[in-house]
């Protein structure tokens, strides 16, 4: 434990960001002035103070520090559970992308084909869409009678989450009765608000909470995504600690001295110069789904229709996720060659947390001999240079976030660096980074479909629609 | 068999596309007029009559109609590997993402965690990264006694596959002699050309063949991807067969009857309008890496820095992998309220193979009670046209492609659909669709890092790059 505070340590685990690849000195006249970034600075310095005069409100950001208790409370849990074999999470947007990529990142990559005595806990299962062939798929691989399922929604209300309990709760009920919901479900959700915790007190579930002001897609450092973790034996102490540690790293008001600023930065004189697209390339399958999290946070946050003074903006940045090195096979054909409408954060692993040696062999054919004596460290190493390289080469802006190593402190640091950095690219493009009234349409839309009580009037508009031209189907 | 020769029977499995949301009729002015579809009737004819002059040379489009005898081999190889418990595929790019799409779309969607007698073949294994942890957690879950490894690229010559080759044969020849190597390892290669070709004569390997004139990515109808598939209890026949179906669908020069044509001209419509996304949403796990898929073809084929003439022209649509309805709390706010940079492709399904009932519950609290009495299917089905009436209505284009159910045929039409979209696509752009040479620079320099006889001279271009700035990492 006391390792994350010896500052030795913790530098020796700081993630880097490296933008040499977006600037002008390397990129030349498709790459971004320094003089451009000091243009900005009135911007800057509006948005680091707004960050700091926002920041109580911001109730993401105390994470790291106020869960003591909670941090207690879960590892208890966890000890309660060594009877479960089957530990999955019903849940959707941030309640199921924060788990997804923390475990991704910090467990074995075929943890749920281990046996038992080789895993941290029990297998894991993420239930985030209602497609029924998948809720069939899951029931025929999992034993209800040694599962537990954690019910994560913070409005307490979402259809497909609550879909999901209705489905669940009889077949627990069926095998051991009502008394057995408790033993079966856990619930994290709000402390006050929606139905989820009427339901859980109800039934007596064990409850975490998930604190005010604090969003889905910001979540996964609260129990929506911490529970999870722990249970399947992620060190949840260290996933805190390195957020914590960026937090400090990214308080300065400085761009130059805080990577989640400057990278807002750049990200934001890349939009205005019309990269509309934001690629995310880890070069290691543990980080996979990290692209998957930060596609929700990126696009969710600064994807809006109007600005802070409700002028229509229509600001947003699409997020694309890629994998390095298979995606060099399937994207960067279009990445060197194609429109210079992107930019490319590339995340790196100085050590990977294994090797393998590729033996030498087939020395008669040298276009294959010379891989062998090689590491596939050294090979996916030498492909995310020669990426970097082609790109730049080609006129395109990218930077590399690179982590010492993948461990929960590390992952702690990268979570919250993509969390500030959201957060200030919302202040500069003015707009509010933490709702999300878009989705309301096709919510609304969906309980009309479904006849919920109360959406008449928009049952009436969709039938209204005028019918769809057979002419255009083929 | 012979059903698939009975017109109702395929009528009744036909992929539908409908694009009513394209379409000024239903989005207004931000809608395509039919009159502009009308305007571009003489590139839409040039491109129409360049597929059928260029049709000799696209040989990925006879695959349907001359593999008889080699689908009786691939059916006698999968008879002789009854004991085979973990089929592995090592290939990456057109060799990976077919055999995992195909896979997704049509095994159980736990396939992998079901005890063998419930499954159609062995495990399935596409190992299409590099990273040193990844093949270390693979080798951690197979047995290499049980395994065979299917070997696969068209060249003969991938570093990433040739590597995968080399760290396997000593494990297999440790185990067994070198006399083993037949009996676990398959090779997928070019006929003649390359090293793999040779390897596989040295040791006597069972061997399939790419045909010349068919690339990477539009190469999953043949061995690339159909051994695979065979191997894990797919009807093979039936795929090549709605395939074959596709091809009559697609044949007409008439875009007003040829869904593929004219998902290309609405496509080229909306790029000229600046949308330079293209989104693919499945409302379906099953069909969920159908979009990572088509990610390649679409980028790879359409990403170029030159036209047929050699004019630099930068074209390319960006590709984004959705899934619905999960995405819809992750990606739909920016897609309803962000730029207007993008279409989407939504894909359905009539009928699921499985249905999920939701029971009633929870009887006080109405806003959950609602969802009591609904299947899960009307939940995703309901979800699906509420996005598709939120999009349109935020003045969105996107379109649906309709499958009336997930099985080997209709994933045959829909992979033909694509390609021949694809195809006519880079006909409009008046590029070459084929080939990808923007991925040389990286490969080169790659190889120059790694030390491969023959880059010298890239390996001194590498070296004689400035030394990055400190100032610019943080």
């Amino acid at each position: 434990m006391s390792q994350y505070r010896d500052a030795a340590w913790r530098e020796s685990m700081r993630v880097r960001v490296d933008f040499n690849n977006m600037m002008e000195d390397t990129l030349g006249k498709r790459g971004i002035a320094a003089a451009e970034i000091a243009a900005l600075s009135p911007q800057l310095e509006k948005a680091a103070a707004a960050m700091e005069q926002k920041r109580p409100a911001m109730k993401w950001r105390e994470l790291p520090y106020n869960q003591g208790e909670i941090v207690a409370d879960i590892e208890r849990t966890v000890k309660s559970l060594s009877w479960c074999e089957d530990f999955v999470v019903l849940g959707i947007g941030g309640s199921a992308l924060g788990p997804l990529a923390v475990q991704q990142a910090l467990n074995h990559l075929h943890y749920n084909d281990l046996p038992r005595e080789k895993r941290g806990g029990p297998r894991l299962f993420v239930e985030d869409n209602v497609d029924p062939e998948r809720m069939k798929a899951l029931l025929d691989v999992i034993d209800p009678a040694k599962a537990v399922f954690n019910v994560v929604t913070k409005s307490g209300g979402t259809s497909e989450t609550m879909s999901q309990l209705l489905i669940v709760t009889p077949l627990i009920e069926k095998l051991y009765g009502r008394d057995a919901l408790s033993k079966h479900l856990i619930a994290t959700t709000d402390e006050s608000k929606g139905n989820l915790i009427k339901i859980a007190k109800q039934f007596g579930l064990k409850t975490y909470y998930v604190p005010d002001g604090v969003g889905g897609r910001f979540s996964e450092l609260c129990p929506v995504g911490l529970v999870a973790a722990a249970v399947c034996g992620i060190d949840i102490r260290a996933l805190l600690a390195g957020a914590a540690y960026m937090d400090e790293l990214t308080k300065p008001r400085d761009v130059w001295k805080n990577p989640a600023y400057m990278l807002a930065a750049l990200q934001f004189i890349a939009m205005r110069r019309g990269c509309n697209i934001s690629v995310m390339m880890p070069y290691a399958d543990s980080l996979k789904l990290m692209a998957d999290w930060y596609a929700q946070l990126w696009a969710e946050s600064l994807g809006k229709q109007f600005d802070l003074e409700g002028k229509e903006v229509r600001e947003g940045q699409t997020p694309v996720k890629a994998l390095g090195v298979t995606d060099q096979h399937s994207q960067v054909q279009l990445y060197t060659e194609g429109p210079y409408d992107k930019v490319v954060t590339f995340l790196g692993v100085d050590r990977y947390r294994a090797d393998v040696s590729i033996p030498n062999g087939f020395a008669g054919i040298p276009d294959v001999a010379f891989l062998g004596g090689h590491t596939l460290y050294e090979l996916i190493k030498a492909e995310q240079s020669a990426t970097e390289y082609a790109l730049c080469k080609s006129g395109h802006m990218s930077h590399t976030i690179t982590l010492p190593e993948v461990n929960a402190f590390t992952v702690g640091e990268l979570l919250y660096l993509f969390e500030v950095e959201t957060a200030f690219a919302g202040e500069l493009l003015n707009i509010n980074a933490f709702n999300q009234p878009g989705v309301e349409e096709g919510k609304n839309a969906a309980y009309a479909l479904l006849g919920r009580p109360g959406f008449g009037e928009k049952k009436a508009e969709l039938d209204a629609r005028p019918p769809r031209k057979e002419c255009y189907v083929l």
